[in-house]
Order: C-alpha cells, then sequence, then structure tokens
C-alpha cells in the first residue's frame, strides 16, 4: 500500500505508539473499507492504546498538517469513519482505548473508554445489576466513542433518549492536541457552556472522544413482549398511543414491521418462524419492562385484549419464555440483513412527527411505486420515535448494481416527502460522507454557517474528519 | 435617568418597538436590580413583540456596537440578567414574546415563545390534559427563555431531568441578527451540529432564545406525597435509594429539608404547621406520580413501612388531601424566603456525586462552623440529582451587612469542599456576574479557553452579556 505522506512522516506517527499498534497492509484492510462498501479508502491505521498516546498522534497531526479520521467498531452506514482515497489521511483507531475504567453501582454510572464495544458497556452494566440502555443491531461492535460521535440512536430511544441523553461526562482529545478532561458525573452542572454536547453528533469532526461517563440504570427486574399483527401502520401508531397511555414509563420498546419483512426473514433467516399464524400487512413488537417488580404479562395482556376490542389488532402473542423473547427482537434485529439478501437496497433513515409516520409511509411509498415500479418498500423501525429506516429493495429480478444506480434519485424522491412531512433525512445514523450534499436542501442558511463558524473555531486547520458533515 | 448611549442611538432603538415597549423610568427600574438586590445596573429596557423586531434590535445593536443584556422575568440569583452600571447597554427583555404559539397533544409538544412564564406554559399544558414537567420556586414569574438561558433545574430533574432535557427546538436571534430558525418537533434529528445545546444554558452569551419547542408528558393521573422525618441525611439518602428502587420511575419528586428549615418556616410562614408531631433532624418530601392510575398511596405506604422497620425514618405522614399536598410543598418552596426573614444568607447552588451528599453536608457544616461560629447552615434541595441549595444565615444578633461582607470568603470555605467531593459550585442557578470570577479555579484552562473560541466565533463584537460566564 502506498501512502501519500512521506514514509519520514508515517513513520514519525507510527513512533507515537507501540509496533502492534500500527495496522499491516492487511490488518488495515478491513478498517478502510465501510461495512456496505460504499466507501473505500486508503490510509494509515494507528492504534493508540492511552489518551496520552491520542494526544502526542493529534499534536503531531496538527504540526505537519495531517488530516485524522476517527473510527471506532467501523460500523456506522454514512461512511464518517472511512478515509478518502488519497491516502494522506491517518485514521485514529480508538480500538484500543477498551478499559471500562469504573462501574459505580451506587451512583448509577461507569467510565468507559471509547473503544469499549456497546455490547461490553452493557455487560459490565449488567455486571453490577444494572442496566445501560443504548441497544443496536451492531452493539457487538460498535463503541461507545462512535455512538457518541454519531448520538447513536436504536430500540430504547422511546424510553431513555439517544445516546446524548444517557452521557455525564466527556474526555476527549481537541483538534490541537490538548486533552480535554470533562469527565463529570453530576447530574445538575450548570458553568458554562456544556461543551460535551458539541462533542457527541459532530462525527468526529471536532476532536476525538477518548472516554466517557455514561449514565446507568437499575436493572428491568420484569419484562412482557408481544408480538403484534395489525391491519395497517395507522392502527400501529394507534396502539403505540394505547400502550403508553396504559403503561406509561414501563413501556421500552416499540418497533414496527411490514410484512414484507417477515417474508424476507422466512426466506433468508434460519430457523426463523412466524410468530403469528396468518399473516398481517403490519407488526408491532412492543415490549414493556420495570425495575420494579411484577404484574407485566398481565397488564400487557390487559392492553392488547382492550386494543383487540377497539379493532386496532388483528392477533398478538406474548413471549412465554426468554427464548422467544430472544426470538421476536431477532426478527426485529435482523430486517436489515434479510433484506440484503434480497438484493439491492436504497436506504432512508428518516424521522417525522410521530402523528404523521403512518401517513408518511404510505407517500412515501407511493412516490417510490411511481418513480420505480416494483421497487419493494421494507419501512421498519423505532416507532415510538417517529423514526422509520425507509428501506427499498431491488424489484424483483433486476440487477443489482443497475438498481443501486437509482440511489441518489430515489433520495431525492423520498427525502421530498420527508420535507413536507416536516422530518429528517438523517434521523439516527448521522451525515458522514453519504448524506454530506444533501444537508444544504434540509438546512437553512445560517444554520449551515453557524456549524462552519464553530468548525472553524475549533478545528481551523480542518484536520478532524474532512468532509464529514460539512464540505 | 441619563444613560450614556447617545440621544439618537437610543431613539433609532426605540423606534424599533412601538412606543409603549419603550420603558420609561419608572416601568424600567424594577428590571434593573436583580432579586436579592445583588446587582444594579442601568439601561435602556424594550420589548419587541416579535422576532423580528428583536432581530432589528439586534441589527442595529451590532450595526453600532452596543451591547445587548437579554431579560426574561429577571428572576435569575446570579445576576445574568441585569445590566452593568455604564448605562450603556440595552435590556432587551422578551416578556412581550408571549404567546403560546401551538399545543400539540397529539405529538406531545408545545411552541411557546420566550417570554411565557414557566407556570403560564404549565398552564397550556396542562389545558390540553399534557404534563410540562418543569417546576422551581419562581416559576409564577420566570420565563421559559430564561429556563432554557439557564437550563433551570428544579424539582422535577429527578424524573424528567433539566431544561435542556425538555427541549426539542429552539429559535434564536443570533448575535449579528440573524434570526436561527431550529423550531424541530422531532425524537431524532443527527443532521449535524446540535447547535440548541450550544444556546441552552449560555446565559444569555451567545444570542436570544425567542422561542422553543417544548416536550410534553401524560398528564399524572395518580399522586401521593409523604412528609417524612429522619435521624440523619445518611438515612434521607438511603431512604431515597430505596423509594427508587421500589417506584422506579414513579418518584418524580425527593427533596430535602433540614430541621432548622421547619423551625423558620413555623415562624415565619404564615399559616404554616410542621406536618409531623415532633422535631426531626432531617425531612424528606416525597412525590410518587404515574400517568397510569391506581394505587399509589399503598404502594407509598408500603415503602415507608419497610423503611421504618430498617430504622431509615422515624415519622412520616402521607397527604390526605389535595390541600394538604399543597401545604407540604409550599414549606419546601418557601424554604428560600423564611430564610430571608432570619437576615442575611449566604448562598451555595452545589452539586456533588449523589452518594456523597450527605458527606459533603457534614463536611462543609463543619467547615462553617469553624470559619464563622454561630453561622446558622440551612441546607436544603434536590436530593435526588445530588443539588444542594447550601444556605447559611446570619449567626443569631449579626448585624445584616456585616455579615453579607462574608460573602466571598464564606464561598470559597464552601466550594472548597465541593471541589474536594467533585461537584459543581453552579448547578441549577448558572454563573452569571455571580460566580464569573470562581470558573477559573473550577474549570480546567482547556474547558475556558474552548469557551472563549466559541464566544469569540459566534459573537466577535462580544455585544452579548459581556461579563455574564466569561470575563
Amino acid at each position: 500500500m502506498t501512502l501519500s505522506l512521506p514514509p519520514e512522516l508515517l513513520s514519525r506517527f507510527a513512533a507515537l505508539v507501540s509496533p502492534q499498534d500500527v495496522l499491516d497492509e492487511d490488518a488495515a484492510a478491513p478498517r478502510l473499507v465501510e461495512p456496505r462498501g460504499l466507501f473505500r479508502g486508503r490510509g494509515l491505521v494507528i492504534q493508540p492504546r492511552t489518551v496520552e498516546q491520542v494526544a502526542a498522534v493529534v499534536r503531531l497531526a496538527a504540526e505537519t498538517g495531517v488530516r485524522i479520521v476517527p473510527q471506532g467498531g467501523n460500523t456506522g452506514l454514512v461512511g464518517g469513519q472511512t478515509p478518502d482515497q488519497s491516502g494522506a489521511q491517518i485514521v485514529l483507531s480508538t480500538a484500543r482505548l477498551n478499559r471500562i475504567r469504573e462501574v459505580d453501582a451506587d451512583e448509577n454510572v461507569m467510565v468507559v473508554e471509547a473503544g469499549v464495544t456497546l455490547a461490553a458497556a452493557q455487560e459490565a452494566a449488567r455486571e453490577a445489576d444494572r442496566f445501560f440502555p443504548l441497544s443496536l443491531g451492531s452493539e457487538g461492535s460498535c463503541t461507545i466513542g462512535g455512538n457518541i460521535a454519531t448520538n447513536a440512536g436504536g430500540v430504547g430511544v422511546v424510553a431513555y433518549g439517544n445516546t446524548r441523553d444517557l452521557v455525564l461526562g466527556l474526555e476527549a482529545v481537541l483538534p490541537d492536541g490538548r486533552i480535554w478532561n470533562g469527565l463529570r458525573r453530576l447530574r445538575k452542572d450548570n458553568t458554562g457552556y456544556d461543551l460535551k454536547q458539541l462533542f457527541i453528533g459532530s462525527e468526529g469532526t471536532l476532536g476525538v472522544v477518548t472516554a466517557a461517563v455514561l449514565k446507568l440504570f437499575p436493572a428491568p427486574r420484569d419484562l412482557a413482549t408481544a408480538f403484534v399483527g395489525l391491519p395497517s401502520a395507522e392502527a400501529a401508531l394507534e396502539l403505540f398511543r394505547l400502550v403508553r397511555q396504559r403503561a406509561g414509563s414501563a413501556l421500552t420498546g416499540c418497533e414496527l414491521m411490514p410484512r414484507i419483512g417477515i417474508d424476507f426473514t422466512l426466506r433468508h433467516m434460519l430457523g426463523a418462524r412466524d410468530p403469528l399464524d396468518a399473516p398481517h400487512p403490519w407488526y408491532l413488537l412492543i415490549e414493556l419492562s420495570s425495575p420494579v417488580e411484577g404484574g407485566l404479562t398481565g397488564r400487557l395482556e390487559d392492553i392488547l385484549a382492550e386494543a383487540m376490542e377497539a379493532d386496532l389488532l388483528s392477533d398478538a402473542v406474548i413471549a412465554a419464555s426468554v427464548e422467544q423473547t430472544a426470538a421476536f427482537w431477532r426478527i426485529r434485529m435482523g430486517m436489515s440483513e434479510v433484506q440484503s439478501r434480497e438484493g439491492g437496497s436504497i436506504k432512508h433513515d428518516v424521522s417525522v412527527p410521530l402523528a404523521r409516520v403512518a401517513d408518511f409511509i404510505s407517500e412515501a411509498s407511493s412516490a417510490v411505486e411511481a418513480f420505480l415500479p416494483g421497487a419493494r418498500v421494507v419501512a421498519f423501525g423505532h416507532l415510538g420515535d417517529g423514526n422509520i429506516h425507509f428501506n427499498v429493495s431491488q424489484p424483483l429480478g433486476a440487477d443489482k448494481a443497475e438498481y443501486l444506480k437509482a440511489w441518489a434519485a430515489m433520495n431525492e424522491v423520498v427525502h421530498a416527502v420527508v420535507h413536507a412531512y416536516g422530518g429528517s433525512i438523517a434521523a439516527e445514523h448521522g451525515v458522514g460522507r453519504l448524506k454530506r450534499d444533501l444537508l444544504p436542501s434540509v438546512k437553512s442558511d445560517v444554520e449551515l454557517d453557524v456549524m462552519r463558524t464553530i468548525k472553524q473555531a475549533l478545528d481551523p486547520q480542518g484536520l478532524f474528519n474532512p468532509g464529514v458533515i460539512l464540505d
């Protein structure tokens, strides 16, 4: 791999970490391509083990004008973690900043380094009889640093909020190489601008997060999970509202799926079974949980019975075992994966005001059908947050590469509907490189200008993740 | 009132709003002094009625280099809303930006202008059978704009978070007079830097918030409130943990009060009665509430019985009527007021990690007693957030003016303990002018420098609230 940086300079960077923390070409290869293969780049990959090593790398970068691409688990879906083709960028991987520094169950906080995987963070909480509620499909390999950089969402947002809501403090290395220690663990602290908010969701463009203080919650003691068949997306929305009203804060999951997604699952997921006897146009996976013991299954039964009376649902089953609960969630979590087995999929990670979700799905589906007859909409996701993964599989028998050429045009069709509904075209995955050029169509000049002003102020050399979010 | 700005310039500002929206000397007077009289200033007070008028005022200020002090309900306790003595600053009051633009119960959001009082916002939510959970002593006169500018806390934080957690979108006028319309109402939106976070808690130094989209919650349907006597602050902390464990998210209030505060209440609050028969060293006001109907009183009884068994509490009474509930809360909400009747009070709005609250109170009280024998510590506040109003009343018979001269030295004594406990010296009231010079003692140079960089980038002329937060 020939990189466009002078070998002496590469050696200076490499010398800042242990030799085994500079990846050779083979080891680096998977780090240089985004999971869907949409973005491929070149560059030296180094994996510091301490915040001081990170700072040293960044200081040298600042001194020599070398650009840095921070990378966590490399699971992002918008190319925010991938260097460009120039070979002149350095991938600063947080993979070896992987210590759980502290779990304080008494205080309900834990301090973890950026490279700790989400699953490891969840597990550390569990071991202390606590709960860290962030949960997403890639949790086995995505990292806390990446979750913070992208303000990750996932399936727990309806009850616990986005990543932003789960962070009490941060440690970061700024674009000039200084370490900012903001590892506070206070629930209230109004001592000036809340700097951590700037880093959360900035996708590595303002520096690199190296550690965080995360909120923990009481471990759930009771859990009830239902798989519900519904006649329409409107009915799903009504049912969501009913459950929220009846269950209050015990509603901790509410995931929407369409029939076509279940069809794909049955076709491609080994051992998958349809939880319900007959097919239904729409499905909700509903989870109630509570740290206070008792009675959730009965409560969920009552709510579903009430919904059945009101003709909101067609059929429902409540998980009778841990295995069945896991099977329900496997269907939901595999929705993206099974779709990939059906050929090309053009994706939209959008949100709209909750009340408009059903109308949005209907109108956007019609628009897609008019744009490309036979294209198969698979709209699923976090109903309670108004966040739909509006993914469109290729028509049966179409050529995948040919189909994917319609990506930008399809985006335009769908995003126009999102825009008309007052929604967001980047609800939880971020902007990255993939949606950067779309931002001017959804942000005012004033807002983009303030964003540029902040970027310029904190990273005047433009060293951090150039081309991500802003041009 | 002679102001140091040229009369022609003052006229130009005045001409931007209706004549009745420029306050004359008498009307302006109460706007120019902070509630405790710690800060007094001079300046023209104007009250625009629309965001366009605000923008026009700010544009003229930017063009002529005139400094602006945004002001809401003028209830802040750190001087952040008070102009200086020069007479060269303009107070931009949001008092007449007081429309509730929309309440969308279906979507659980409302759009309110900055000058809407917190009580009016709560009431608008209530009329739509919804709940806006921000609640603080000054809610009758403080405004949503001020709540946002200071990231206000209050008694609902333990369940619903600070103001920051309740804001979905903002509209603001930037220091150059441009209007930023960020009135989004989405639960998930990762399209670049989350600019609203910068304005929340910036105390009017980065521009002026003119409107906000606020989150609403289901209206509580059941409520149980207890007044509990305890042997120690440690026991209060233990009881808080027990209630949180047993009641989960139904715990929506947990306020700590010391016996001396009850003594002051009985002495100075008309009609106040001690809810318990005998005196106790400490008290907790515990509130359970839930949007799901039923059973909270029984649950609270069970929890208190369990706590009694465990020797955590000495006595307790559960409110048997709406009137009794109100009487309990009146005692808590009047704690600051009754203290003012006991002469000078030197205040500390601090937070520490929850587990350390009791130790902090004990150590800080000893430090105060050593520093000024006879000084009477009244430590009360939001136990669940680790946020204590550590206020110190003058010794009996002391001279008030003389006592208040010890303000800075007393602060130093108490803040040293806060610092040792990893706490914050400005937990929920903000920094303002009062604590500005203390910031360098609790913030790293790096953090202060980043704050200055942001201020400089967004307000290069230093027009907005100079001297607040940063020097």
